[in-house]
């Protein structure tokens, strides 16, 4: 085992936060997903919920601006708005993370923020008929619904990649390494990472 | 091992052929690069380096288009391109190829010529610098020539696989399993790829 950091970008339903935290187990480092928007609450002052719901809100969301009342409205003082903000909490969050040693961290841009660490930088797809399948097990939904989440994800997520990096979400050459989860499943997609690490 | 097929396609200098011929000993089946060109050559009754030299020649090339009179000129009786009966000599080599079972396949659209059968593609790349220093290794060429190889080669093998295809060369999705050879070297290239088939 090496002192590599690695960061897994993923599109919704390939499996990607699944091979994440079982690579985690098999390193055994510390896996990190949901648990930067609780340090990104505690950094910021903004409830977690509220970041949940606003991290991929670049554009105008009448719900999101709705709720950004509450801290005084869509932009701060210093002239962000409160995606930067949410953006900047996070950013904050994951180089403190990175500091610490080697660990997993899913999507939030980490291989853009972490850019000037040792990481591997891994990007996990898959067909639509596999995402959709996993999307419908996982959240108990219809496959149109699943559809929907998995289109509507797709552009928040290459939005808000694209907003903040100036780069292209899932361009292969960004990513050392992508992975069709469809063919591997997540466990072998877990495997090929930790192999990866070898080098 | 299992009964897949590899396709490799690859940028030049990302040192996919190496993984690919290295691959190919680990698993103990047959490499195939360069002898598919004989093979088309002995197919079609054209000239071995005829078409090495043609493969990728879609538009005109004056070279490309004095070589062909003696062909008969570019244009075959049947109304193709020249170019168009190495593709279809190439396709079917290929086709007979991975009648015969498991194997290693570089370059050539073999992922899409195959695209009815059980295999595993691969796209390797790397950044500029691994490239053009493994190409002046290789070739003892000089920075700027490597530079020059590098960009005249990826023009000319998207256009290639994008005219024969309808796909886009090195989009992740049309692929398996991307790797960066520049981070990984072409050795730990090739345990991925054979790791991957443990599924």
């Amino acid at each position: 085992m090496n002192n590599t950091i690695i960061t897994i970008s993923r599109q919704i339903g390939s499996g990607g936060r699944s091979a994440g935290r079982l690579l985690a187990q098999m390193l055994e480092v510390p896996f990190y997903d949901r648990a930067i928007v609780d340090l990104a609450a505690k950094e910021s002052g903004m409830d977690a919920e509220f970041i949940e719901n606003g991290e991929q809100m670049i554009t105008s969301s009448m719900l999101f601006n709705v709720a950004a009342m509450g801290y005084g409205g869509y932009f701060t003082d210093a002239g962000n708005t409160l995606t930067d903000k949410i953006y900047m909490a996070e950013s904050k969050v994951i180089r403190n993370i990175a500091e610490k040693g080697p660990c997993v961290i899913v999507g939030r841009c980490a291989d853009y923020i972490l850019r000037d660490y040792d990481c591997l930088n891994v990007f996990m797809y898959a067909d639509m008929k596999t995402r959709a399948e996993r999307l419908m097990e996982e959240r108990k939904i219809t496959l149109k619904e699943a559809e929907k989440l998995i289109k509507t994800s797709d552009k928040r997520r290459s939005r808000h990649y694209e907003h903040y990096t100036g780069r292209t979400w899932g361009k292969m050459t960004n990513y050392h390494l992508c992975i069709d989860g469809g063919k591997t499943g997540y466990k072998l997609a877990a495997e090929l990472m930790k192999k990866a690490l070898e080098k």
